[in-house]
């Protein structure tokens, strides 16, 4: 998707965030008040940890807003075998709701170049994931690498299945615009791009800027206030992108 | 266990202490090299993330220092069915040699005051530990509590058959050490005691300070640098306790 194609409204900027909770003390109070905040927006997701997935799906249930299911999150250093069962779990508590699957890939294989483990790692979630009839996103976290293994990282999850690549969790470090474009020039057009982990930087012109850079879904807690501020900047911030 | 009771050799002190290698971006190079310090040490033990913990083991194979498997690590925030899983799949691998599970607690259920939930999510885990034979440890995340929540949970996780109580991951701010002191205070005398969190705030003091405030057993990837600092400094240091 291009930046000219995407008429920028309100409401199609919602479609195309996911709106996350993932702070580890967030209780049940917290969880619903995420929900009702995204169904105000009408985002396309919301992110919690997996204790409250089945509860934020019946938050959502009717509203078509998916429920993302975070997997071996934040980390990634569980073994394939643990990650198999997280998302077969997913499955269960999920099935018939609108759902999604972001996982964690294994970033200690991949910079050890274990290539095989790193690929069928992604392939095994993605399996249980597509058996179940929902994508699966494959979550990088580019801070820690090189280009050479971001490149490595976008081919590897594309033959492993992956329907997404994301830059980051937001608990090991932002990525960059650069590191962003590069996950969009590595991965085949077939593999969507999303976009996370810029903590207290994200701002309007990050979230611009990152869809400007191949960026399809914006994942943040900050997605409320981008919106705000993006209606409200919108016809300058349109010329600019124009001009 | 008091200050004055501890002999403070340079190997009293290292079998107080876990070396932890938990950087998500760890690779195979980087937990060989954390487990050769570890053997020159003579840590209590390695705590790697769950990827690494059977190679670990190998590793330290024969030397009596034990791998520490984390569990749920660092957020808490997984079902205890998923929990249970990645106990029962930390026995299959590592069963037979000297281990341990750190399992992070479920900060949110606490805040929220689901204590039945909480309780059982650690007792479902000890149980998986004690039927084969090792112990368990409840980190409680204390940077996220209040005072009163920090009692609760030490009581819960006594109930529940925690054998230590454990400040932090290191992931979710540092403990205080009024905190720590806390937890000791609130605990029954069997539950020990474990300090870990500080980050780049360890320190050669704050050690010794924390063990003076009733930890048996301190968690960092400081370790070496604090067992070198503290055996240069340990005749002034032990003038000052003892004054």
């Amino acid at each position: 998707m291009k930046i000219a194609d995407l008429e920028l409204t309100r409401e199609n900027l919602a479609q195309m965030m996911d709106y996350s909770v993932l702070g580890q003390e967030a209780d049940e109070e917290a969880i619903i008040e995420a929900c009702r905040i995204a169904k105000e927006y009408n985002f396309k997701g919301v992110h919690p940890n997996p204790i409250w997935a089945q509860r934020v799906s019946e938050e959502l249930d009717g509203t078509g807003i998916e429920t993302g299911y975070v997997l071996s999150f934040p980390f990634g250093a569980n073994p394939t075998e643990i990650k198999i069962a997280e998302a077969k779990y997913a499955v269960k508590i999920l099935q018939g709701k609108p759902w999604v699957v972001d996982m964690v890939t294994n970033i200690g294989k991949l910079r050890g170049k274990e290539y095989d483990y790193y690929r069928r790692d992604i392939a095994e979630v993605a399996k249980v994931c597509h058996d179940a009839g929902v994508e699966c996103k494959a979550i990088l976290e580019v801070a820690f690498l090189t280009d050479d293994e971001i490149r490595a990282a976008c081919e590897l999850a594309a033959e492993a299945g992956a329907d997404w690549v994301k830059t980051s969790t937001g608990r090991g470090g932002s990525p960059t615009l650069a590191q962003l474009k590069l996950m969009r020039d590595s991965s085949p057009k077939h593999v969507k791009v999303k976009c996370a982990g810029f903590g207290a930087h994200w701002s309007p012109t990050v979230a611009l800027t990152a869809i400007m850079a191949g960026a399809e879904r914006l994942g943040t807690r900050r997605a409320p206030w981008i919106i705000e501020e993006i209606t409200k900047l919108m016809p300058e911030l349109l010329k600019k992108i124009r001009a």
